[in-house]
């Protein structure tokens, strides 16, 4: 019997509680033993739940029990969770977490006391809900050279933009219909400005190159100023605008960005709708590959936890090497990336085209009927030669990076 | 330093040099020493290659030499890969195989036998080329029951299909362009006729139950019959027909087959193209994910090889648990699984419609221009059901399997 205890009784915590229970059977042949969830760290008193003699609300009860080799933490925020994490694992047990702000934070540090200590620290959970991807960055691809990893991994803000473009509806109205679903939180900034989705491309970045990243180096724009109108144009065009994080790493030069991009029917996460989630990965050697899945839900993700659970306590007396070394990423500034530009400017088409071109050269126009101006896309330029010219160009409305 | 022999320098063999000389710096980080092929095994010469030095004719050389601690078989075909990577697990040796057909026929026992020996056989390769399924199996999904695996694990059949849905080819030009493309063989039985597909199921159905599969007892159907016309309705529809290796389980009841299927739309591998293939994963918990990516070609699946290099030599003296049992899992007969039918028949529509909804129930008819036939789609019913009702009507041109 393997004693664990997990940290936070909320929608993961239980998840991953209802998970160890009912998949039971599975895990205890994949593990070579029976997992007993021995304690449920909770300010809260859980009466008539399952776990209900399980709670406790003192951490050290957890920390000075040598019999609990393994702690799971699914509380969020940075504190406790963060002296919590790092008390377990310097007390000798393994920590599975869900947490992406945790581990985008801390997780240089962290890894490297799961090592000192000999034990893992693992957060398949914290990218892609139930998607696994850091797992097969360090298994499955182990041998690759990682060239890119662009992702929708933030599912309320897929949720927001495929009901925009499927629906026609308002950002503000598909944010209330996510908020009224559950999708979204009361204050859903973490979300529509791009910031989880920041996190996540951090920890996917470092894990991909080896070395730490610094998320607050990685530009992050949110989808906020993503309007209905652009998506009739997206549809006039055939296209749709997700949510991208993404990294391009060439030569040891690393673009990192979080931004609403255009992308056309062909593109491997243009049919990646709703709450799902998508990763693309493109090896040297293996060429692009796309996880897709559940990137949220309560027991997709716990579901991701118990995997971490399985590798962590098989590998009892083991430090698994993954993760990254304290070695800083720099993050090449966003003004050297290059992309097209979709461009909604005021006016009419057949009297500004010759202006426009003038300005970014040979572009593609497209009208929608009743409307007091047009769109073009340009050719791909950095950003640094879009904002420059973009300058000389009265009455520009929008600007979406565009990838097709 | 770890040596290791290649047995088989052909488009894999050599790929899998290629990528362990290309990507050396990373794998060797990753298994924590370099790795060096010390042999190749092969018939032929290669003056002037790289490998030429390396090249050995007898495999006792390699059986004998206790430096080499793993062996990789890319040679395919049972004769002699099969004696040779017993002989070679015999003796110790770690072993990773692309070969699918030596997995599916031989895999109980080589598994058997890796974990007396404390090895370990590994073959990633052998289903989807470079994309990530075997080992997410055994580890990312580790906790969860399956409930399904439905692929597209067959590029070159997925070539063909593809060509005849976007470009209207026959079946026969699609094939004959395939071929001169390379991604068929002169002799295309094994892809078009679903040997390969059977197989890849087989060994996927095993890993998710964790019980041998005989891959003899899955119904298996080609895409030989599949015609340019059937794509003309399923353009009507907007669907498509794919060639699907799907494993359904429930309760202990496993049904399996082959067959070409046509889905919608929204079914998440609609849009797996060209020679991609795609692997839908439902587990009970984690719900829907999908895999995606080249599931052939010399240096994606060479990089699958790499992956299982590198597991093996990381845990060089240490079984890793996966794979099967030599418990048989009974595959339930093919004429129990529902599906709906589309069903193309001789005659008009308007004069024949009552006395197909005689015999099928209420269906939706679909008719194209200037054809002597129009076409149905069913209810769902059983194989046996649709079988014994078929009887009943004279003039079916075609029965394809549907699921939208």
């Amino acid at each position: 019997m393997r004693h664990i205890a997990v940290m936070g009784y909320g929608t993961i915590g239980s998840g991953v509680v209802e998970v160890l229970e009912r998949n039971k059977e599975i895990i205890a042949k994949r593990v070579g033993d029976e997992v007993d969830v021995k304690y449920v760290l909770d300010l809260r008193e859980f009466p008539g739940d399952p776990a209900e003699d399980k709670i406790v609300h003192d951490f050290s009860v957890i920390e000075k029990d040598q019999s609990v080799s393994m702690v799971i933490e699914t509380m969020g925020g940075l504190n406790p969770a963060y002296p919590f994490v790092k008390a377990s694992l310097m007390a000798g047990k393994h920590v599975a977490t869900s947490n992406k702000a945790l581990v985008a934070a801390y997780g240089t540090e962290l890894l490297e006391i799961a090592k000192e200590h000999n034990v893992n620290f693992f957060f398949e959970a914290s990218v892609g809900g139930g998607i696994p991807v850091i797992r097969p960055l360090y298994t499955a691809l182990a041998g690759e050279v990682v060239e890119e990893i662009t992702g929708i991994l933030n599912g309320t803000t897929n949720y927001i933009l495929t009901k925009m473009d499927k629906a026609g509806e308002t950002f503000e109205t598909a944010l209330r219909e996510a908020q009224e679903l559950g999708y979204a939180e009361r204050n859903p900034e973490a979300d529509v400005d791009g910031h989880d989705t920041c996190r996540k491309i951090a920890i996917l970045t470092a894990m991909a190159t080896g070395h730490e990243v610094n998320y607050e180096h990685i530009y992050t724009e949110g989808i906020t100023k993503i309007t209905d109108v652009d998506f009739r144009y997206a549809d006039a065009m055939g296209t749709s605008v997700k949510l991208f994080g993404s990294s391009r790493i060439q030569d040891g030069t690393v673009h990192a960005f979080v931004a609403p991009v255009m992308i056309g029917k062909d593109h491997p996460l243009y049919s990646v709708n709703d709450v799902y989630n998508g990763i693309l990965v493109k090896g040297n050697m293996l060429g692009t590959s796309m996880f897709y899945g559940c990137g949220a839900g309560k027991l997709p993700t716990a579901s991701a936890v118990v995997a971490d659970i399985i590798e962590a306590l098989k590998n009892q007396d083991h430090h698994v090497e993954m993760g990254w070394d304290s070695e800083n990423l720099t993050i090449s500034a966003m003004n050297s990336i290059s992309f097209r530009y979709f461009v909604r400017i005021k006016g009419i088409a057949d009297k500004r085209v010759k202006e426009v071109e003038a300005v970014f050269g040979k572009v593609e126009v497209v009208e929608l009927d009743h409307m007091d101006e047009f769109a073009v896309l340009t050719e791909t330029m950095t950003e640094e030669d879009y904002e420059i010219k973009a300058k000389k160009l009265s009455g520009i409305r929008q600007r979406i990076r565009a990838e097709f």
